[in-house]
């Protein structure tokens, strides 16, 4: 089989040297291009990075000459970014223009109208966007980006509740580990013996994103008919979302018909209220998070019980489950029922770094339940996250 | 000026060790007497503690023998408690019967329905309880504690919003440092490059002190009474709290007898819901939270302003500043305006540790307001607030 | 092919739980039984061990019931010893009585005059003395030892220069992880922002253990005869160590009775003066030493050439290599170029955490050279030692 | 008194900084200017710092102007400089040329051959060099510089061995914290879980620095009349150093002219051999060295006393200690008799963190002997090196 050819953007920060880690010996994608910013550019891969993981960098990389991040220059038709957020938004766009699909884990697009921000298991119908983003670019290709690190790992817990309860508030503290800012990124003397009680940014995108994550897929002007599906396993919710239920439905691919088809697919935002703390802790990797839900209805009747709030973490799959994707974890969502688990040390790589571990769910005196959460930051929140995007396009024929 | 004569129990451990920081050249008190645990009793105590802080014992206190915990032995008519949970409870109530006053730091009788749970700029009010032991004791010796750790500085930044504002929930995450667990406490290998989110009994001491921190002292068959002085500068109060007034279960066992007096005293607990996240982190000392909170009242309505609540913090006094306590702090709760403050770090030995540090105030949307709020906590989190407590009573001549 | 069955004495330690994973797939070996301390036994090893590493203990394993380190209830012909070094002795002599081999990592049968202390790439031949202690016990079964954490990797360093240019002064500091204390070891308030400079017992293992290892396997009474040998691809050892050839004290015990043979075994120690600074830090795995050295004869003659030094690190193998074993590192030395190398978290897991990894050779203006070097300390430094151990046994078929 | 005003140049970061809390109340100095580079010229000093002491800003600092490190616009007589090692050569030769006297933490003029590097305890004579600088530059200013913050403790623990009994080599790891490099300085990614033995240009330093601080004060062509003042009650060594006792090459420029005088001046370095392994730890203030002595003579019969060393550690003092310097440390160095001391969280601030404390001597395998130090690299290593010195002109009656 003929491995797709890749680049990569921002080959030689933190969350690029873990896409080298998992493209290189990747059997559907082959490494082609390496490129980074200019005071990289020209020099060898291996002297231009300056590795950050406990294994070798693999010596055909390490001799590869790092290229300008100019679409032009490189000319992979799969293109993984890990650009830096200042430069992120034009040179994604300008490699979608020339025709590439742009897995991107940088913030610029995430909340774009017509950019797909997905996690396989939870929101895979909402690539239907990139239909709207080709019309616009006039080429075949597009961005579809992933999460902030924190949001995905707080999706990935909210989404099996959500799809069977319905959430409405979810408060959130997070406990950030150094990777999450990249390299050198925090300063030593800011962090050891100390907890940094702000990062510039993040709570913002920790309260939007997941809403956008959780959201439905509709299409312009046909929401009436189909607004009443509600979510799985459970009646209800429908007088939640009656209001806006005439504006859509899940997945407007069926829209054909009329002027526009695809380009009227919009994202409709979950609508729950989100409010985050978030906080830099002395971890190397893997963000740890409390998180206390109410669920939709009144909590006095609609209350889950919890055996079905453990039950919906454990039974939770998706697409990257069922076609079995190179990156994908057997469990998504695994729930420990150790009273001290998860830990960062101890949970961090459970599923190749690719799972949401949960733990500690229990009764909240303000809202209805908490719980904590852990996960790696730059594999699931980060460099794997792009990469089972792209392995999902792939497996769907779509790339 | 004589020096009143005090004793410490458990003195050879990091409470222990602070008392004996804050005792030694103190104005009012001096050290005649250090208790502790049968394998430290006959040896000196430069030989049974495992010295902790960064300055040398006081050459007199190394020096003096170790006494066991034995209210006959130990013969001071003031004694500060820094004893282990476990044996606390029986140990404290000897030393009380046999007349001495009990400053405690310990858990077991913190919620006990005659015991003073005391911070002296919330609740010195609440002092009145010990009349109600004295009799039960059949002396002048009673036990007043103060609060958990996590509490006391949770309840400095929340006494300020409930008296002006009103508050009904709470949601805190707490992040603490390892010289909560004590010593040897934490092992290295669970907490380096970690975070564990769970403290075993943490999170019900968090929820529960508050609310007899802040609850109000009740006169048995009288609460219809008092029940309308409400919370300072703002009407409404009473309705929220007149329905509990009449029930006074708290305090009930003690009121039987006839002479009424204080010795009908209780606490009615507030009424406001807490729910608290606790996690263990890599810091030496200062205990850091994120609280979220809701104020009575219509939040479109009551929801107080930005600057009133700034106003609050910045403003709030009590006796220790007013009677100039020896250990108090200037101002007990410090606002401060950088946008990445209060740090571990940076912030925890200011105001001699005897302040809560507070920061990022900002809308949540959840609750109505959040914020951050950091303290020492072995300092005004333990010993330093055992010794306020005793200050409080020597400046009121109860001693 | 069958596996040998093989039982883990102190299981449940950090350096027993390093056993479970290093046999629980192994091709020769199987566990069959996990023995420890009065307050496991009894209860399933799931329960009884806190496990410490990011991985799931395997099932069949959490399941098996733990025995207690008794000879007669544990009957596996290979032992695997972790105990901790109050019980060692004894047990680990009662279990080569009944016949068993005991391969250990305790410490009190390290310097025993008929115990073989071995790194099989290093002094194999040593295992001869296996047969002076069947002898005594009177069975077929031995104690087999590898050396302190420290020593090992020290060790690895030393002998290729050692045996092709001849050592005379070791000057060590080494700077160790936490993990080395066991668990739960080190309290983390001793330790975070901390350096302590003494380790209990260590300086004098690592000064001693290396002249065993790097000594020469003697056979009373014939020392002159084979005094010659010297040192690989270089004269003029056999001056130096002639002097102590017809001593023979160390293992002189041994050697009552009259067939000579190799029961008149006995280790000659290497003529190396070694003197350590063993300091404690931060880190949760891989010990760090900086060393100094100076070769025989006259410096100005003899020392030997930086290039051949790299050379002697680059080259080294032994047996494990040679045989395969399943364990064995590819390169039980690796020299790094880099300046900044070896780090503990970048370079301790290189070739499986089996290796010696060497960095910065350079003059030293007191002795000849000094470098740096850092190992795995649970990993080759402990269990992965004990295991390689009797790796090399079966694949000798001394099993 | 009228207080002497100084500046600071490099004002803004971790030693300047240091320099801001030593000076602000000083007795004898008021900081009157702040200078710093380009990007903070103009702003106010509160705003261009990132303040990273555990204590407020004085306010009246916080509102002064950052001026350029440029001597016409920086007026006071006496400066201290933190300045980096890029800038710092010319710049400070500028201010001396305009007739300031700098006191300079600084290592670019260290070695210069007219540079007093000065520890007041150890070497206030070399201060004599400043004549021969003030020839060269026209003025009355001059540079004095303090060592390597390494060096400085190393020296004053070796000062009073060298002082009694002589020493000839010195083989030194350090264990070096974070403070240490400045701030951002080490990437927290680099530092936490780890040690990194490599830290650039440092080995060098405290390989020669040494030299010249235990050097000797002597003026071309009188050498050999000087020659015999030896080491204190201790005889013979003039005969260790008398072969190099002519060659005073060292401060060979200065030396024309006629007059002779201190114009002459030249340091003879100390003929000790010193080797350094230097590495970074996780640590943020306190360097910590482990150090093997041997001292001259035959050790067979001139190895001093454990008991003699000890006395020479106890005993010793200084210039500072007698003329009562503001900062000087009662006991410049400490010897403590605990068999894990001294440790760097425990011990740091010791006397103010003005003291070398030291502990663990013992017999050397190697060499002579064997101990390990501690000092706080940015007080005593650093900016209360720099102000100690200028404390010591001032009471010499040389502002």
């Amino acid at each position: 089989m003929n491995k797709i050819p890749v680049a990569i953007l921002g080959a030689t920060g933190l969350v690029g040297q873990r896409f080298i880690t998992l493209l290189d010996k990747h059997p559907w994608f082959e490494i082609a291009e390496l490129a980074a910013s200019d005071n990289s550019v020209g020099k060898k891969y291996g002297d231009a990075a300056k590795w950050q993981l406990p294994y070798e960098i693999p010596e055909r990389l390490a001799q590869m000459q790092v290229l300008p991040c100019d679409p032009v220059k490189v000319q992979a038709p799969l293109v993984f970014s890990a650009l830096p957020t200042d430069i992120a938004g034009d040179v994604e766009v300008a490699f979608a223009k020339r025709g590439a699909i742009v897995s991107s884990n940088a913030s610029p697009h995430r909340m774009g109208a017509d950019v797909p921000l997905v996690i396989p298991e939870v929101n895979p119908d909402h690539l239907a966007l990139a239909e709207v983003q080709k019309k616009k670019h006039g080429s075949d290709g597009f961005i579809m980006c992933n999460g902030n690190c924190t949001t995905i790992h707080l999706v990935l817990a909210l989404a099996p509740l959500h799809k069977r309860f319905g959430l409405k508030k979810v408060l959130v503290t997070s406990m950030q580990a150094l990777s999450g800012a990249g390299y050198p990124g925090v300063a030593s003397l800011d962090i050891i013996d100390n907890v940094v009680p702000y990062i510039g940014g993040e709570e913002d995108k920790v309260e939007q994103e997941p809403r956008k994550f959780l959201g439905k897929l509709r299409t312009e002007g046909k929401g009436g008919k189909e607004g009443g599906e509600g979510r799985e396993g459970r009646e209800g919710g429908g007088g939640r979302e009656g209001g806006e239920g005439g504006e859509g439905k899940e997945g407007g691919e069926g829209g054909e018909g009329g002027e526009g088809g695809e380009g009227n697919a919009f994202i409709e935002y979950a609508d729950i209220r989100i409010s985050a703390h978030c906080n830099r802790v002395a971890t190397r990797d893997g963000h740890i998070e409390t998180v206390s839900v109410e669920f939709v209805g009144d909590s006095a009747t609609h209350k889950p019980k919890f055996e079905d709030i453990v039950a919906a973490f454990d039974e939770f799959r998706g697409l990257p489950q069922e076609l079995q994707l190179p990156l994908a974890p057997e469990h998504p969502t695994v729930y420990r029922r150790e009273q001290d688990r998860p830990q960062v040390k101890l949970d961090r790589d459970a599923e190749k770094g690719m799972a949401t571990i949960i733990g500690r769910l229990r009764d909240c005196n303000v809202l209805d339940y908490k719980f904590v959460l852990l996960g790696h930051n730059t594999l699931r929140g980060a460099a794997g996250a792009t990469v089972l995007n792209a392995e999902l396009l792939y497996a769907q024929g779509k790339l």
